[in-house]
């Protein structure tokens, strides 16, 4: 299976910025000062390269919401009871969640997928069923998960992307559900971005002092136990990481190797795209970031990646909201590129 | 006509925050943990209770881009020639410019108002004429207008806002359309905001160092000139002001006095909220500030607003674009409010 994830790696290709100046050329023949539209024509540049075209298309958009239990729960890290990561499941499925809300809003498909889930789901149409196993370890006492697990998960990530691929999406999005799941992406974080955990460590869905600071000591010790084995991303995605996590990096991979674009949630779903950049430096000119997390350490991730979000609208929700929302303003750049008219077609006087 | 200005202003309601507590409670009866959709939850709750209900509707939302040009255009101020005003308002009725692209990307309706452009448009359908003069006078050199002609511009922009209201509509956007423009609105910021002229003047369409040095000393030439009858703030707007600009302020005023929620575009337009602001204070509750444009004054204008915008997308090409795009980060907050499921309804467990 290490053999199918080199596959995937040696698939991404380097973008070709070659053709952004000629996408900026088209952008500066648009009836509006050159420039004018800022951030929206760089996102249009970046998705026009992206697809490796000055004909870009954005129709197909789809969120993948991975859900997935982590046995660090059991450490009380969370305000919420595990329990609430298979009841959201099923929210979801009937439509009642955020993300259902902000993907029909954003006219993009949602896939709900159980990578890991401590429940079962019997004959629970709609869902996607991948579960690597019920619950990931608890990373303060052991490995997450076994390397072959973490490949699994990243494979299921990858098949995802490639399915909507062929299904003739244009564009994905990530976002995820696992109640704990800010602290191994912490952890994450803390490991391969070089981070000290104070300065990324948060409240997660509203935790007090005395848990907050339990927190950041369980999330030293899962880097602790596990400090043995952090030897490549791989190595460290299965030690720290979730099955959602793993299954978002899949998903960031699978689409670099088809040429798609995604857009990143926030703090968890970063967490999974981290993971995707160290294993492949190239994955990076494939993403937008959403938006700035209001989890506290998102805004040093962000700063250490030299990356700006979208969108900074203090959301700290995850299951893929700040994607959706993205992708609207993602969608309405790439309408300006193929729906204004330019100078000489509008006969509009360009500048003096 | 001053008695009609009057009377708007004295229906221009105090918003009844008492509701939010109401709005609230719900927002934290939905499957999130509290809080957790942060600014969408700012958004809705200020939506409702402008409304005056816990029961929000948002569907028809309309952008109103009122078109005018400018005397002061004549000493070489923007780096684009004046005729571009009414060849813009030709592309905009034929839905080439940047606002019909991200109107219809928002599903909102566009009007566009000739309310003081340079240029006869005989026959010309789709268009609202509304013009009050052949361009404003050159603001270095006289006033703007008179104070009937502003009175006018006002209640214009008044009565678009009253027939969108009996239309049905729930969310109104500012927008505009006039070369030079940025000139009169940082002279209406500097007096009306107590600013300095070189913290808030910026580069417009682009103009080079030089001409900005020029476009300095113009403003403060105009604050000069007009300095004696720069009394009441509505004689700051009929002296430093322009047309679309007084329209603006008084769509804000009528879309208040109606209990209507307006967005603000950019900059430009801000220059019409704050005029609004001065002539009656109530009206900043009933303001969504959509977007922190990239024309450099503007960070200073909402800092001393206390605003903080919706979107940062280093926009600075006004027509309504940012206030389009904020529209849609405003319907999906409601959607979240109206169409999430409740803890009890989808049996989720709340925070422990």
């Amino acid at each position: 299976m290490l053999n199918q994830l080199q596959d995937i790696l040696d698939d991404i290709k380097q973008v070709d910025y070659s053709l952004s100046s000629k996408v900026q050329a088209r952008l500066d023949d648009l009836t509006k000062p050159q420039g004018s539209l800022g951030r929206l024509e760089e996102i249009v540049t970046k998705f026009a390269v992206v697809a490796g075209t000055d004909s870009p298309v954005l129709k197909k958009k789809k969120v993948f919401c991975f859900a997935a239990d982590h046995g660090v729960a059991e450490e009380g890290v969370s305000a919420f009871p595990a329990e609430a990561t298979s009841q959201m499941v099923y929210n979801m499925l009937n439509g009642g969640a955020a993300i259902n809300v902000l993907a029909r809003h954003a006219g993009a498909d949602l896939d709900v997928i159980d990578i890991g889930v401590n429940h079962d789901f019997p004959g629970l149409s709609g869902l996607k069923k991948r579960k690597i196993r019920k619950s990931s370890a608890n990373i303060a006492k052991a490995p997450a998960m076994s390397i072959d697990e973490a490949l699994q998960a990243i494979m299921a990530g990858v098949a995802f992307a490639k399915r909507a691929h062929g299904d003739g999406y244009h564009l994905l999005g990530t976002g995820e559900m696992g109640i704990a799941n800010t602290t191994p992406a912490t952890a994450l974080f803390a490991v391969l971005l070089d981070l000290p955990v104070e300065s990324i460590a948060g409240r997660g869905t509203g935790i007090d002092d005395k848990m907050f600071d339990h927190k950041i000591s369980i999330i030293k010790q899962a880097i602790e136990t596990n400090k043995d084995s952090l030897v490549t991303p791989l190595d460290v995605l299965a030690s720290l990481g979730g099955f959602e996590i793993a299954g978002i990096c899949g998903l960031i991979l699978g689409a670099a190797s088809a040429g798609m674009p995604v857009v990143v949630d926030g703090f968890i779903s970063s967490a999974g795209a981290v993971a995707a950049m160290n294993l492949s430096c190239k994955v990076t000119d494939y993403l937008f970031f959403s938006h700035l997390s209001n989890e506290q350490g998102h805004k040093a991730v962000m700063a250490k990646l030299g990356a700006r979000p979208i969108l900074d609208l203090d959301l700290r929700l995850g299951e893929g909201t700040g994607a959706a929302l993205a992708m609207q303003v993602i969608e309405g750049a790439v309408k300006i590129y193929n729906e204004m008219a330019t100078f000489s077609s509008a006969n509009v006087s360009e500048k003096q």
